[in-house]
């Protein structure tokens, strides 16, 4: 697989060991890549804050740059500031199914931690690879990604919900990143896991460099007349271990909107750009003493700004791994899309000296 | 079926036709109700904005007065202001089951708006008296509330998504009320759909009056210790024929805040107090001229507290419906919920001399 | 000063020691009140969440059901969760006289927490008893106001910013009130301070009687054809030394919508009911050690239902008592607004069975 | 005054007749600048979103990515939809005099649309540059930049409430440009008016280019231990003719933060990054005929995205235009700040291969 660093784009701020989200510890990453037939182009991630064995609540927050799409589960998570559960993602008409039977694994595992549960599950859609109306996600495909789910190095790509994906109008997918800041700044890991499916091709930006608007070949959407065309959505996931509290959470959700600027989109109309942040940071918030008291850790909002950086460029380079590590696919009805062509990247970024 | 003006119960302002949410034109409403064994108390209520033939949008938007539990689809609704099918309200774990049937039934019908959907359901929690996750709510229950759904008399009580619903540790469900505004304050129609399953006892407030500290047997959740012991949700669905944008829509979904308040609620902790409420006025907003300009009505924001009191009003009136509707119910393991006494509640409504 | 309970109107929770704001261990009121020649008819209140000497943080959330009017601050309270010095009330066109006066009060106390100040600075507008283009409130009312505070007994009615106001069409002003909690649910005290002046006269309820349907003498807006008029906004503070987290906050000063509803509001269109809660709670957050780790205090959620029900309590009883203590008063063009009559009060209350 | 396009930098779109938010037909915008002695740099811009002499309302909205800042008068924007009076833009401190005199200016022009006025005034500090808690800014200039409000050509950078800010350590201040859409993507036309006072060096860039990692001379904040400190704020409006309805203008709003991020900001902790998006196409909405029904237009959703990508590149271009008219300043204790030097970022750029 390859990335975008092996191409040698240049990015900011150092990376944690496996420059993915599985290096904020605990999280885990499961896939189920559905692949079948002409039509089946689909799948599911799921993402666990603590591991599936672990099913204690992180605080949690999310952002909706645009919400074209649909992230289920928010309303607790924006009320209550609480993750009570695994985070799936899919494409748009499998969220249902996604949901419920994340609800079945969680009541066989003891995992429900108030009585009732709303897990969170988000989606982009990939109705033009996949036929999305075949309703090609199953229980078993759900199953199998909870329990997959593994730390270390994950996969990119057509993978996972991303499997279909098309980004920039080239093939889109699953991409991650991390950022480790220097123990003088807290020492914090900060992991990015996208699932990108968005933007028109004129507007892809790598490096600063404008990309879009010399990787003309094999469009998707866009023709002579309207430039402005684009479909499709962008989720982003950020994990850190850094203490944060609920509203700072939001500010971290919210800072995932710079990092997919940094590659050039617009926010479209059509584009569900959602996002969630969660601290994996140990706390016993859930349960209070015999008044209810608990004892936390957060940042005091000076120490946040190296946090806002880290969360915006591992967010950047999730979303061009996505593209780097995605193959060219074809599918429902025969529509096919490329992947990013890498040789043609490098050349563009040796164009405006973005090279070594 | 009694209702509670039937009971003689005083409410302000003048309803419509059935004093249903149906008496704004157009509206239709579907039920299945799911009653099988002893464990499955549970069902799924369908709203058509325009009826299950007319798939035309309708502006609309949501608040969350405490968001602990579900309603998928509100990120577009809020976004893009606009509501693009039909509404369903189940169980907490059968959301996902019915959204996405929604969506099967929307593509078997060419009725999806834009080339994905997002569809809205919600919830609130009926794990006592049934086996929630015994996941009963089954697709052909969705098609068949969704293709069942009419305007005129509708039921109320334990039905559809209300069936196994507890309000104030009585008998909640499904309940519904209307106002018309007299023609010189624009004469028009509020409708109010709750699904009720909130509430400690000892709140309940109905006309003003103190009701729940006086009618004490059969307490559910409270016991000596701890009164402020609750569980359970309320959602309210308001629809309207007066033409408004999605914003005002947005101070109309809040109003169903007071209506609640004056049956004696204090928003608890575990409760999803979740409301949107929809505008069916005929507008040309979702597809534009060739430039993309639309032309619609509103009202000025003067001319608002008319609707805003009709949305008080009919929520109130609503929530008390579906307990005077709701019968005694044993379910899951034997757990088992008394109704509202009629007669025991006029007693004190006379008390405090608020009968006719 | 009669208040609300001197005429024996029944509430629920038990009150602090003085039944105020103050009971809040650390907060301060300060009022000054303009009443000058015919037309001023007006003031500032100012609150201090740790008293006038110790300008350390808190933390807070702010609430807007209706916003119809001005709380100047909010961003950064929303944003990074604090509260960084004294809240200002006063009339619409005072609040900025009122917010640069409080920065020119912390720059000279060296009480700016960053380099820059954003004060809390909030209204209602009293433009018909009060000359509010005369702009009457000066900066030495403010710097009164500001270092006159005090704990304790503190004044209500016709005082402060309240001074000119008008509460379903009787006079209003400021109000307070308290509940402290019993010791096994915490032991803690949530505090109000109201500025009401808004409200119809036919919507008004107390103690669940609708004392608006009988009181109908002197009425200020409504007439025989449109009753849904109404002007005026209402204030709510409410104070809390239970550890809360911003989110948790904001849940808190959500709940004073349910208070002002058990008074009867509909939130008409012209009512700026903007609401901050704000909690005194020893925390280190503001600044964290060398890597900016602060350690806090929370409650669980399972634990805030107390809370909630004593904010709900101590709003409406705050409510009741700014116009319970309110005087008639004629100002601004001779214009001329009644009290509530305390007596009428009584009568109708005992027909409703409400007066012990 | 030289602009951005003047050097050569390349920006995406095509401009408006001046390249200015008052392209936009009926806007127009008056400064005042004080700089008085060694300690006052301060001043006044206004925005009159219909000239001075029109006084109807437009349909607004506002979005805070960052709201370590204030912007009044928003509470009013969000609910109502509308703005119903000029914008005030100055420094942190004297955001309070600011607003009271547009009332007074207004209650003097007759000119207060409801009974009470809630001005929208908005700051970003210049508390290094100026001595703000001097309160230099007066009533006579707050009425000399209301009254002297022009269209056509408007000045750049050290003017108005822009006069002492910083921007990416360089100096800031006012900055605007305009994108006019081709008709057959409806020849609407978007403006943006930015006061920039934000950002950390090493983040500058321009044209995709990282300007900030080559021009490290004269730094302001940053040292070689925490390259993550920063100071300031970040003010946009963006003004359009076309017809959007108020949350169609939220999410032009929240396109600003995409413009914002093109120049490398982080959205660091302390920045006040608070945006408005007004329409002033006619409308009649604020009145309506005798049953409050008022006749509107909007564009529908699919239209909306030449719009967006005209909001993002109005408001980049801003922010380097706001550096590139600016000119060293030497202020309050003699603190100094440099501008952007116009030949070495023409090097940078060339370097890059990002100039023609």
């Amino acid at each position: 697989m390859t990335r975008a660093r092996d191409l040698g784009i240049p990015f900011e701020g150092s990376t944690g060991v496996c420059n993915t989200i599985t290096d904020v510890q605990g999280v885990t990453v499961g896939y189920a890549t559905v692949i079948e037939g002409d039509s089946a182009r689909t799948g599911v991630t799921i993402i666990h804050p603590r591991g599936q064995k672990n099913h204690e609540p992180v605080f949690a927050s999310t952002f909706a740059f645009n919400g074209n799409g649909e992230m289920t589960g928010t309303a607790w998570v924006e009320e209550g500031g609480m993750l009570e559960g695994p985070i799936g993602i899919t494409n748009t008409h499998s969220v249902g199914i996604v949901r419920d039977t994340i609800i079945e694994w969680q009541a066989k595992n003891d995992a429900i931690y108030q009585r009732w549960s709303c897990p969170v599950v988000t989606e982009t859609a990939d109705g033009w690879l996949n036929d999305m109306n075949g309703f090609h996600v199953k229980p078993e495909h759900v199953w199998d990604a909870l329990t997959n789910a593994k730390d270390g190095r994950i996969e990119e790509g057509n993978v996972g919900g991303g499997t279909g994906m098309i980004c920039y109008e080239f093939k889109g997918g699953t991409g991650t990143s991390s950022r480790k800041l220097p123990e003088k700044l807290g020492g914090w890991t900060v992991g990015a896991l996208v699932q990108s499916n968005f933007g028109a091709r004129y507007q892809l930006t790598i490096a600063g460099v404008p990309v879009g608007a010399h990787l003309k070949e094999h469009p998707v959407w866009t023709d002579g007349e309207n430039p402005y065309k684009e479909n499709g959505s962008l989720i982003i996931i950020l994990a850190t271990d850094a203490p944060l509290l609920p509203h700072q959470l939001k500010r971290v959700a919210k800072r995932a909107t710079l990092g997919m600027a940094r590659t050039g989109a617009l926010g479209g109309n059509g584009s569900g750009d959602i996002f969630l942040a969660f601290s994996t940071a140990k706390t016993n918030m859930p349960r209070g003493d015999e008044k209810g008291i608990t004892e936390l850790h957060a940042l005091d909002n000076d120490s946040l700004n190296p946090l806002f950086g880290a969360s915006v460029f591992a967010t950047e380079e999730a979303i061009i791994n996505s593209m780097v590590a995605a193959k060219d696919m074809i599918g429902h009805n025969g529509f096919s899309v490329k992947a990013l062509p890498h040789q043609e990247l490098r050349d563009v970024l040796k164009k405006y000296n973005r090279l070594p």
